[in-house]
């Protein structure tokens, strides 16, 4: 690496947090695009407290809106929540050169198509965050175990900036490999999230094992992944069917733990509802295919969510 | 009516209160099988706040078990909630005689067989609640709305039995019909019950005017109410496709409520997921029908319930 790169991160919570201060510990140049935490960064840094160590960095530059960073950014890494109220590239666009590269460090399911019909010239790295990670509060990240990390050139494909990426990742022990069929990757990860996410807050704040444990809702967790399968198919991108039960055997050895949308539903946060599922049912119409399944759980997800966020009003 | 009939209540909870109580009002002679309220309904009898004017009455004999009951019912009013660990013959079989009628004042579909293969020989009354009831506590029973009531010879028919009750009924104002299609009957409410019921527990704590005015969760109600439709025709007992319209339509026009499987998650109690859905789940899976919708309400359901009550023990 001859030059250090220089990122911004737009979405300051607990996974962008984590993956930028690794990519400051490997030598790259960020800066934060802060909104509710930008006193507490801006006067502390970040502190992470990690199964990796623990460690804290000062961002670069700490700004309200990314058009007061000063430089020019060779990445811009949004993890944002995909959320229909985060438009994206107005969050991006004043600081998108055309040597900048956008990075999504996001959930779900065919949420780059926005970001390419906005800047159609730039590369964009599509990323998969394996982790469980929380933000304990403004500036204080916890990292409680995994960390494994999937990044891809948009649509598909390999690209140096890619491979620049997982180097720096790599060189500070976060796992990170490029995959050239990102998209496929994405609905890989959407077999376990389709499921697992929804149910847990819609069957009273479950945990993966009360959800494995209980065979009336096993089954519905393997149906409800069968349809994402079937879908994924639909769409181009094949999926092999011992992916499930690979992905049942991978869930029953895990410790019990709370998704991170049961995370976000008892914080009263909003929940990644369009992303992980809106956007998989709205596929699934578009492509004449039935996911009765998936549409059941969007049913009772998007009420739950809207009762929740109602209530931080109570 | 020549004699007064001789009415014995099992499940002594809002609906079987409400109801006998409003057949000792008409002149019948009521005795009450109490279990955890004995001590209460014993000493003070039974209160009851109603729309149609509040009274009270002292049961003929308040006993701890059938066994105690000094008399030969006429009927045996069966109204505790259909439950797998509730064994229903077991809580009657010592006083069901020849002559005994049993009434079912019970939620859910399919829950009068395993009381006809128990007494093949007796009549059988199956009956259904249109009303709006709680118990505020033991002796103590709040009638809020509603208390139509439709009774019918099980499996079809008419008897003079099923008239008798239903004269007894009208004579102090509850509304009574007697129906010779009480199936059919049953799985019309089914169609209001297997979405509404399931859906405002997990959704949150929905009303049912919460689920009407979410396009998404309408959308699942009417799904719901398809299969049930369906499923009513394969076993035979086919219900007019208006009839879903019909009741999105009432439903838009009642005062927003609480459900009474929400009333019962948020008192902690027991639901009815086996008879609301469960049994609907076997005979589609016997029917060899898709119910995928009814399924994925079970499966969050089921987990729900036993997380609710296993809280009980917090």
């Amino acid at each position: 690496m001859t030059k250090k790169p220089e990122i911004v991160l737009v979405g300051t919570g607990a996974v962008g947090s984590f993956y930028t201060g690794k990519l400051a510990q490997a030598g790259a140049s960020v800066s934060f695009v802060c909104r509710s935490d930008f006193e507490e960064v801006q006067k502390n840094g970040v502190f992470i407290k990690s199964v990796l160590g623990d460690y804290s960095f000062r961002p670069k530059e700490v700004v309200r809106a990314i058009s007061d960073y000063s430089g020019t950014p060779d990445y811009i890494i949004v993890a944002t929540k995909v959320l229909p109220e985060i438009n994206v590239p107005s969050l991006i666009a004043e600081k998108v050169d055309k040597n900048t590269t956008i990075v999504l460090l996001q959930n779900g399911i065919n949420i780059e198509p926005p970001i390419m019909s906005a800047f159609p010239d730039n590369e964009i790295i599509s990323g998969l965050a394996f982790i469980c990670v929380s933000r304990e509060s403004f500036g204080c990240i916890d990292h409680q175990d995994y960390g494994r990390l999937v990044l891809g050139t948009y649509p598909t494909g390999k690209s140096p900036r890619a491979e620049e990426l997982a180097a720096l990742f790599n060189s500070v022990d976060v796992k990170c490999e490029t995959n050239e069929d990102i998209i496929t990757a994405r609905w890989k990860k959407l077999v376990w999230n389709a499921p697992f996410n929804p149910m847990s807050v819609l069957a009273g704040g479950a945990t993966t094992r009360e959800m494995m444990n209980s065979p009336e809702t096993l089954k519905l967790v393997q149906n409800v992944m069968k349809e994402v399968l079937a879908l994924a198919e639909k769409t181009g991108n094949p999926i092999d069917s011992t992916f499930i039960d690979a992905m049942i055997e991978d869930t029953s050895k895990m410790t019990p733990y709370k998704t991170s949308m049961l995370l976000d539903y008892e914080g009263k946060r909003a929940m990644e509802v369009e992303a992980i599922l809106g956007n998989a049912v709205r596929l699934a119409a578009e492509k004449k295919l039935p996911v009765p399944h998936l549409e059941s759980l969007y049913g009772l997800l998007t009420l739950i969510d809207r009762k929740n966020i109602e209530n931080i009003a109570d």
